[in-house]
């Protein structure tokens, strides 16, 4: 690693956590600057402005949530275990190893989807290949005949999404295991169903 | 309606999509001024300061599309319809009249959870009180035997809010009615099969 790519590293590492946290608007060059470091030069000199600092904070976060997910269901053997991969671990929500703040693709495509284009692009982008994910999973498994064979799996796949992505919001929001688990139970009975 | 009421639902008639749009954060006391035309010494003769509007601008918001689900489930007879009222509703989204900006519980949640205690507590209640709504219909269609008696009807309820909200946000930043329609339509078997 060149020096320019530790600080970039460094400057990624130290506020990926603020950008999921706080948001976009919310996060300052201040609070970027407190937090590393270094000086309002010194990161400008490693990032164009605050939006590419935003965009690669935001693929920072979404790596460390899928790094999270994929080595979870490379352990499992079958299609079905490994979707049920996704309420077994936010069943410990919010002891879940997300990134600090939560689902980045929520987040951002929260603050993102009325005011900031760009960011709305990488969010979408991240959510349709999460969706992808699950379409193959599904797809395997009614190839192999572990699910019913006429399954839409583009459905199955996204209300999946929605379930994981309302129960983080709900888990958040109401600091309450009991609901995430009520949600995960659920999402869990719909998997088995398949 | 005094005048001073009268400023003040003009205040919140014309801010209340703005917060929901741009968020709390992003919503400056410029957008209120320049969007109302009022000055900064009367917005502040109205609200102790920008926390009190957003906070009202929420509640402003929270009736909108509590107004549209109650008058639209008000028309149906059967415990069963009233909760399909939702995924009925949502099917036309992102023509579903809701608030500017989509759902205030979503939004005020995902920006308040980590940052402003105040408003977090009020996206809460009203999550809170809109599972309990559902609670109360899904007990009722129980005791009348519309539902089957063994249903948990606090999981029911949850699980139809999380699938509710997941769908909107991914609706919106997805920009695609065939997304939230498949959301929508397992929405609709889930609620069928209970």
């Amino acid at each position: 690693m060149s020096k320019t790519d530790r600080t970039k590293e460094l400057i990624l590492e130290r506020t990926a956590g603020i950008f999921n946290t706080k948001g976009f608007v919310g996060t300052s060059l201040n609070d970027i600057t407190s937090v590393t470091g270094l000086t309002k030069g010194s990161i400008y000199g490693n990032f164009k402005n605050k939006d590419a600092v935003a965009i690669e904070a935001f693929k920072y976060n979404l790596q460390i949530m899928t790094q999270l997910f994929v080595s979870e269901m490379a352990k499992k053997e079958t299609c079905r275990e490994k979707l049920l991969v996704y309420p077994e671990l936010l069943w410990d929500f919010p002891e879940t190893r997300l990134p600090q703040g939560g689902c980045p693709i929520l987040n951002t495509a929260i603050e993102s989807d009325d005011t900031h284009p760009e960011l709305k692009r990488h969010a979408k982008k991240a959510l349709l290949r999460w969706k992808d994910t699950f379409v193959g999973i599904l797809k395997n498994g009614m190839e192999v005949g572990e699910f019913k064979p006429e399954l839409n799996s583009e459905q199955v796949a996204i209300t999946i999404l929605a379930l994981l992505e309302g129960g983080i919001m709900i888990g958040k929001l109401t600091d309450s295991r009991k609901q995430i688990q009520f949600i995960m139970e659920s999402l869990r009975d719909y998997i088995n169903q398949l």
